[in-house]
């Protein structure tokens, strides 16, 4: 008998025939002898719905409120899918963030969990129920008010509440089969990937994959939980994401992929510092300003110093919502730093390639330049780690970019994936 | 300075611009310099969506779950209210009815309180903030478990909670200008009343009045707390519901009214038991079978006895959701009881006059007769105690009846009564 926690995003509850069906589902799990616990999302759209509620009453609600509001979404959909399991004659129990033992920090909107204490659950299942969970909330023990995670919250939920009762498996149900070589509404003939580490969907992650949230792989990948992304439309088999060395059914260790995935972003833009005199600490003060913005600074390039000249340019890229507030900051500061110009752009994309075998291939980045090359795309920015390469392109050319380094590097399959519509949180 | 706590309905919440006036009407209370409470209910007609969707996934939803779905209704609108009554730059903090400490038995769906520890209410106020508490919810300590408290919950929880805080006086806010002499929707000359006793308030919601739910005047007759029923669409004085006596700006004590109002019922049904064996014990046999069935019997009218046949009929009333039980109850142990056969009557009205001066004063139920003899209106059953006479009649003629009688007692007034829609709960 295993444990299992099974995740079930917005998009898989959105109604009562779905609710119905992901019932079925855990009741089947249930069935075949596990003890199974259930995080499950708000149904659909509810989430949204109810924030622009708090803005017809509000033009910036109070985020303990915000907090209080956003959490009925879960309560509803657990309620339902608690009631639809034990209609099909098997006992479940639903339980708040709180009543399950989420305990968080007080920040509203972006708590981060500082302790699990699953008592309940484990009562639960020791009673012979399936625990239904809200995802995305949690409690804070000072303030003794309800938070919530943020963006991804559910994920992060299933993955603590495992990692908690020591589950067996962790898995994330979703609208597409699993992870996948590229994202296959923009390349059809991504292939889907049986196992991925933790450490490459980090990567993939960060850079634009949105299947899985980078703050629950993390938590994952520190507490040593194994993570089965699948689809809830069928029965196949997902992908699993692993932490430390995949083996393979005869006990051989399976060794890691040089490329396991591309992903695209175009959420990001790019601000250029014009002008910057080239001594040394400009680049702390520019950067310590950024800081000071609240933004998320993502790659840097600073160009060669022209010498007749005695300055340079620095460029970053960064959230394109930060961007307002940043250039806000340095324009603040201009006579200190003492540059001459700013340049915002935010028709950027930028594209990461990962894999793990990179770390003893060679050649990778020289293909990368070569496929880009040859579909005339134009590279502005490169930036490196063990395991990814990043590159920035025009964000016009991003999809095509995608689909030719896909094929320069095999990844392509002849099987379309099959896609299914919404996003969960 | 005062402690005012006041209660919203559903329709007093039932959209974003509701949600608004609600919360000018709340800090103006504020500004005038009270401590205020705010009891909410689901905005509008949440719960019975909420209820249509358990239905949808679970024929018969677990109570547990219905509970705990159902309390996501006025999570909701607590919420918004507070951070409406925020941004008007007041604070507020919103309180479950667990965070409120309304504590209650374990009866899902139709709980009891048996505790008030309003801890956190006391805390906010002390901070200088309004409180709102989800009204219709508790929460009970064995179980852990979030209850609600049944049709007309919210009305409760603001009695419940101005008898724990020992407030000045429970404003509850509804779509007319309070209690009326009769229905103003069926008797358009009904007069609003300035003042009426808790003892006649329970007596005309005994007879069908549904401007307050028995429970919420019981409970405010037993803990003394003085009630004011007003409109939420504008600033007029409504009906004060007192408890023990009236006394007016000259510290006069006010007699109670012959006559406070008429209340009329068409919800009742009426089962005629044919051809009991007339010999003694038959009657308690009879409501002991109806008792088993759970049903709430109103009325009771036993024949004169036939003393050539030995035998008699015996009628009695009780709600229409409760006939079909009841008559099968009743046939199952036909051979028993020894009576010949059932006759079920759903199209019966029953029109109820309450006041507290028919202690002292004669010549009441003489009056009501005549009226209606002078309409034509036939009488079925008669029922009476120390303030109220109820009468049962066909169904189709119980409005023309509750206006006959409104004109014979002298209620009637030239000003008309403005009425909103919807109903809260």
């Amino acid at each position: 008998m295993s444990l299992i926690v099974q995740k079930f995003g917005g998009s898989s509850v959105a109604d009562a025939e779905s609710i119905k069906r992901v019932a079925k589902r855990i009741v089947d799990t249930r069935k075949a002898g596990n003890d199974v616990v259930v995080v499950v999302s708000a149904m659909g759209d509810s989430t949204d719905e109810l924030l622009d509620l708090a803005h017809e009453v509000a033009p910036i609600p109070a985020p303990r409120e915000l907090d209080m509001l956003l959490t009925a979404g879960e309560r509803i959909s657990m309620a339902l899918l608690a009631m639809a399991i034990k209609s099909m004659g098997y006992d479940a129990l639903s339980f708040t963030g709180s009543q399950a033992g989420m305990i968080t920090d007080a920040r509203h909107g972006s708590a981060r969990i500082v302790d699990v204490t699953p008592g309940r659950i484990r009562d639960a299942l020791d009673g012979g129920a399936v625990a239904i969970v809200a995802g995305f909330q949690g409690f804070n023990r000072d303030t003794m008010d309800i938070t919530t995670l943020g963006r991804g919250g559910s994920d992060t939920t299933a993955v603590a509440l495992a990692a908690a009762l020591a589950a067996d498996i962790c898995e994330i149900y979703t609208d597409v089969d699993g992870v996948f070589t590229a994202d296959p509404r923009v390349v059809p003939q991504a292939r889907k990937l049986d196992r991925i580490s933790s450490e490459e969907m980090l990567e993939l992650a960060a850079g634009g994959a949105k299947v899985l949230y980078i703050r629950a792989v993390e938590y994952a990948r520190r507490h040593g939980v194994t993570l089965h992304v699948r689809s809830s439309f069928n029965n196949n088999q997902g992908t699993i994401v692993y932490n430390t060395e995949f083996v393979d059914p005869n006990g051989e260790i399976v060794e890691e992929p040089i490329i396991a995935g591309i992903a695209a972003d175009l959420s990001e833009a790019k601000i250029t510092v014009v002008g910057v005199p080239d001594v040394p600490g400009k680049a702390a003060q520019i950067f310590k300003i950024v800081a000071g913005a609240n933004a998320n600074v993502d790659m840097i390039v600073q160009n060669v110093s022209g010498v007749a000249t005695g300055v340079t340019d620095i460029s970053f890229t960064l959230p394109k919502s930060e961007g307002q507030q940043t250039l806000t900051a340095l324009t603040n500061d201009k006579e200190l730093v003492g540059f001459s110009s700013l340049q915002y752009d935010d028709q950027i994309g930028k594209l990461t390639l990962v894999g793990g075998g990179m770390r003893t291939n060679t050649g990778v980045s020289a293909k990368l330049f070569e496929a880009l090359f040859l579909a005339g795309i134009n590279i502005e920015m490169i930036s490196t780690s063990e395991i990814r390469i990043s590159v920035v392109t025009r964000a016009d050319t991003i999809q095509e970019a995608l689909r030719v380094v896909h094929t320069a590097f095999g990844l392509d399959t002849d099987d379309e994936a099959v896609v299914h519509g919404g996003t969960g949180r």
